[in-house]
C-alpha cells in the first residue's frame, strides 16, 4: 500500500512524465505544489490552462503567438523581406536574444528525418514557399541546427526555392557541429549571423 | 521583446519557480506541456486541481491523506501503540518502502532550525504530545534525519515525553548495507564502533 493518497500519486505521475524529470523529481515537485499557498496554487494552475488556451501559431511565421500574427511578424520596424528559417520556437528565441538580427523567421516546427518517418510534408514547409510566393522576399537565412537532420532540411529547402528570385544563405559555421542552436551562446550566434554565406 | 506571447513567458515563470527547475528547463516544460494533445494537457491540469482540492493532513498522525485519518491510521492491523516520528511524508514513504515496521507514524513537518527560523512550535510536536497524553504509546521510535537539526529535534522531543510513561528510541546509526567500510566517514564508523551489537 502506498504512502500517499491516490490523487498525490497521479500528481507524481504527471509530473514524471514531463521530459528530464525522473519520480524522485516528481515527488519533490508534487510536495512542493501541496505546500504553497492555495493562492499561488491556484496561480500555477492557471498559467498552465491561460497558456494551453491562448498559444497557437502565427498564420505568417508559425511562431508561438497569442494573436493571428505574432509580434515579430506585426512589427513594422522588423525587415520582412528577410526571413530566417527556423526549426523550433526555441532558436527564435536564442537568435532574438542575440539582438542582432531585424528580419522575421519561419518555424518549421521540426526538420526533416526519414529515421522519424518525418517527411517534408509534416513540417512548415509548404507555409514557406507560399509565403515566398505570395511576397517579396530578398533573402532566405537557413538557420536549423548544425546537424545531419538541419543540413539536409536546409538543402531541401534551398534547392526548392531555387526558381524564386531570392538569395538562400544559412548561418556560418561558427556554431560548433552538433550543437542545438538552444543553447549557443549570444556572440557565436552573431558571428554565425555575420559570417552567413550564399548556399 | 519576447520572441514568445507572456501566458507562454508565465508559464515559463511558474516551471521554474519550481525546486531544482532552471529557467532551460522550464522553458523545455511549457514547450512540452504546449504540445500535449488537449486531453493530455487537462488531465495534467486535473491532477494538479484534484491533488490541491483532496490532499491534506491526517488529524492523527500529519501525513498526507484525502481522507481525515490516513490509510495506514486507519489500518486496524497497524500497531497503534508504537509511533515512528518523521521529518516529513518523504521519510513515510521510505520506510513504508522497507515492509518492515507495522506502527503509525507521526510527521512532523519539519524539523527544528534556529538559522532558518523554525522553533518547536512551528513544526507539529504539540500534535504528537497530544498522542501520547491522550492514548496509550508503548514506545515512540525518533526517526528524523541523522543531521545536527534532526537530532536537535530527537533530543528536544525525547525530553518532552521523559514525563510519559513510554519508550523513546531512535534508528541506529551505522554503516550502510553495502557500503564498504573504506568510504564510511568518521562520525559514521565512530556511531558504529559505538552501537555494536553482539552476535
Amino acid at each position: 500500500m502506498s504512502a500517499f493518497p491516490p490523487s498525490f500519486e497521479t500528481l507524481v505521475e504527471k509530473f514524471a512524465s514531463l521530459p528530464g524529470i525522473g519520480v524522485k523529481s516528481a515527488q519533490r515537485l508534487a510536495f512542493h505544489f501541496l505546500s504553497l499557498p492555495d493562492e499561488a496554487a491556484q496561480s500555477f494552475i492557471s498559467a498552465l490552462q491561460e497558456a494551453k488556451n491562448s498559444v497557437r501559431y502565427c498564420k505568417v511565421c508559425q511562431n508561438l503567438t497569442d494573436s493571428d500574427v505574432c509580434a515579430i511578424c506585426s512589427n513594422p520596424r522588423r525587415d520582412d523581406r528577410t526571413i530566417c528559417v527556423v526549426a523550433d520556437p526555441k532558436a527564435v528565441a536564442a537568435i532574438e536574444r542575440s539582438h542582432e538580427y531585424n528580419g522575421v523567421y519561419h518555424v518549421l516546427h521540426g526538420v526533416i528525418s526519414p529515421l522519424s518517418h518525418i517527411g517534408p510534408d509534416d513540417i512548415r514547409i509548404k507555409e514557406l514557399i507560399a509565403r515566398v510566393t505570395e511576397h517579396d522576399v530578398d533573402e532566405v537565412i537557413m538557420a536549423t541546427n548544425p546537424d545531419t537532420e538541419g543540413e539536409t532540411t536546409a538543402r531541401y529547402i534551398a534547392r526548392l526555392l531555387q526558381p524564386f528570385n531570392v538569395r538562400v544563405t544559412r548561418l556560418a559555421y561558427g556554431i560548433p557541429v552538433g550543437m542545438s542552436l538552444e543553447y549557443a551562446d549570444d556572440l557565436t550566434l552573431i558571428r554565425a549571423l555575420e559570417g552567413r554565406q550564399a548556399f
